[in-house]
């Protein structure tokens, strides 16, 4: 149980420096989250899906570029370890600004996500991450 | 690649008989199909995340029984394998009716699927359900 737990603290370490990384528009330390592998995979919210490193690259450039401010406070963070493979689910509460509104406006924005890891000899890679806009207040059960 | 070429189409006979069960309100079926796990997660497009074998039964038995009529044009469907697990990402294309339009209306909707499997001794089994609403119309880069 010892390891499960550190496998647990390590793939939510991972998952956070994945959201500071977005926050701070910091593109290397992103990148360097994903696993190289045309098989990659990245839905950002209402988007269709992004497939390989390079094009998950470019797409990642391109957000951070067009935000000019963005903040997350994850809730309902559940870690799920599996031999080699680990997924993290969260609820993404979006803070967004802009230069006319300011930081403190508050885009009340609410996103799932999934994130799926792959252990690697570097560490937990991203090699799927899939965001959904949530439409209905708690409806858990919508088809 | 004999064997990576079998594990593809395994994996993806897998994922059409999900949709099949789907569509066919087969409920055993999808049940049978889903690892039994507290720790699965079902991710139904715009809702919050359904956790746990017993939630996600329960979730489909109610969105079966509100679904009068169901038919999925997958597209763009990709296999990934890795070992162990494997990921299916696919363009769910839905037409749906229900008995005042009858089961031509085309109700046009399009949802991203993220499925992913955990190879058991029994198979296949989805770990992860996460499908997501496509909000705009070609663009691969939204934030």
């Amino acid at each position: 149980m010892a390891d499960r737990s550190q496998d647990h603290r390590e793939v939510e370490a991972v998952n956070t420096a994945f959201y500071q990384a977005f926050e701070s528009a910091d593109l290397d330390t992103m990148l360097d989250l994903w696993l190289e592998d045309p098989e990659t995979l990245c839905v950002h919210p209402g988007a269709l899906p992004v497939r390989g490193t390079s094009a998950i690259n470019r797409s990642w450039a391109l957000i951070m570029a067009n935000t000019p401010y963005i903040q997350f406070f994850l809730t309902d963070v559940e870690v799920s370890v599996l031999p080699g493979v680990a997924s993290v689910t969260c609820t993404e509460n979006v803070l967004t600004g802009d230069d006319r509104t300011g930081p403190d406006a508050f885009g009340g924005a609410r996103a799932v996500a999934t994130n799926v890891f792959v252990r690697t000899e570097q560490g937990w890679r991203l090699w799927i991450h899939h965001a959904s806009p949530v439409l209905s207040g708690d409806n858990h059960d919508d088809a």
